[in-house]
């Protein structure tokens, strides 16, 4: 069944158009990451400066700390210029357009957020197979490809990282991480696993925004 | 005369034998900073996902660093599953256990801490060697070994580190492995060497503890 | 025009002088971070020990963090002593020395302060080319190089990085890099290229301070 679908899919999309797609889709993650990573630099009371490098931090920060981890140095932040040249780029136009970016409805900016997430999360997981990981870190690798960036981000504004205690957000990402491995076992291509575990990611993420999901804690 | 007692311990513990006690005792080490990792997440009124992030930064943050400084990459926390299993084991312990593990007395839990310590210092010295660092700089490999995971821990947590100003702690990973560097200076064979420096490092410490050591500082 | 230059500059520098100019000055760099960050700690009331990290990490930092980036593994401060022992001699100069180091004229830091920068960035962005980085990255890697090691500094004592939010700082290292590279681009000789990039970094970081710039910011 999984044969039959990949070749209707390879139709549809054949090699080059996938790695396109793919590629747009994880620059768009990247935009939406830095503008966030600018938009706290804002409220820090940064400078321009510090708000290009937030965005950067953002952005790019997961990935990079997963190159660094998995040995694929130097990372695709570093090597390849089209990523930092967009993190920067949303970064400046955060910095130009601040007014019209705060009219940008909330629930638009997290939904953009969860799918960058979503992206990021099994994209990270993905390479990090391909790198030789075993399954358990791979899963790791993806929860930091989604949720290492704003890790850092925090960690650079003195803050406790949000992702430590706040709502399901890296939680989303490992179920996107997990989908993504058990479709795999069950030998699925692996362009509809990772649709199917961006897209459990992205909705576990939603649906915690919406039903203010948060993780259990230890009453101390 | 080292060749003789080298002798007799091979005959004692065989080569395999040694590598089954040395990663039994890495396990028990990475075991107790875990716990410990995830104390202090519940301290901080974390939930599950960052008190698991905790342990596991405590637990491996210090062996991670190392191995990416002196180019052993992918780093041992990513490349063996056992470590990130017994990491989360120790969080998922703290997490279901909290009040069983509230009993444990507290000099129970230094203790332990400070046998994790000293061989954490003494192994992180010896792999630095291993990887043609020069032992300046492995003595230093040995003390990020030690003191690097709790280090990265206060930092999530927006605090200054307490290795850098608190009681004997780095100082006694410190005293380890310049203690197992001059044991291999003077040819003694290696597991004697780090015998020597585990036990330097475990009695410094322990000292401190009871004596209530501090570094000295300047006066501002 | 350069050809000739570069004759007469060779002519009065040859290689193996340059080579060691090159390494006494960064050493000099190494040892005025190291002293900056000895100082920092000693205000935040660190130990002896927490003053020899910052010490090491205000100096080393930046340029380790780059060699983890760029993939030249071990970085530089682990795989030469001399770093290393160039930087804990700063801290321990303060920690010796303190009451002297207090006397030194404020202006003379800030100068030797913007000669390190000035120098860090410029050889952070030779060496990213050097390991094949694109000019917008290496640009990238001599602000990271400049600015990084003080940027871990703040982080360990729990503040907000004064390189993000304070005066020209980054930004001088930034256009130095940004000098040396258009430089280089018009093919001058690397010599002369670096020197016109250090030298711009120097003059636009000593009247920022003496000007009181500042980058703007976003009005929240």
């Amino acid at each position: 069944m999984w044969i039959r679908l990949r070749a209707w899919l390879t139709g549809l999309f054949p090699q080059y158009r996938q790695d396109v797609l793919l590629l747009v889709i994880d620059l768009i993650g990247t935009f939406v990451f830095a503008v966030e990573g600018a938009l706290a630099g804002i409220n820090a009371g940064l400078d321009v400066f510090g708000l290009m490098v937030l965005a950067f931090v953002t952005a790019l920060g997961g990935g990079t700390i997963r190159d660094l981890l998995i040995g694929a140095v130097p990372p695709n932040s570093i090597r390849d210029w089209r990523y930092g040249a967009t993190a920067f780029a949303g970064g400046g136009a955060v910095f130009c357009f601040h007014g019209l970016i705060q009219d940008v409805p909330a629930h638009l900016l997290i939904t953009l957020d969860a799918a960058g997430l979503a992206l990021f999360a099994v994209a990270g997981a993905d390479k990090a197979l391909e790198f030789g990981i075993t399954p358990l870190l791979a899963v790791m690798m993806g929860v930091v490809t989604g949720a290492g960036g704003g890790t850092v981000r925090d960690v650079l504004l003195a803050k406790v990282p949000a992702v430590l205690n706040s709502d399901v957000y890296a939680a989303a990402a490992l179920v996107g991480a997990v989908v993504m491995l058990g479709a795999l076992r069950v030998k699925m291509p692996r362009g509809l696993a990772m649709s199917l575990g961006a897209a459990a990611c992205f909705v576990v993420r939603m649906l915690a925004v919406w039903q203010h999901w948060n993780l259990p804690k230890v009453m101390r």
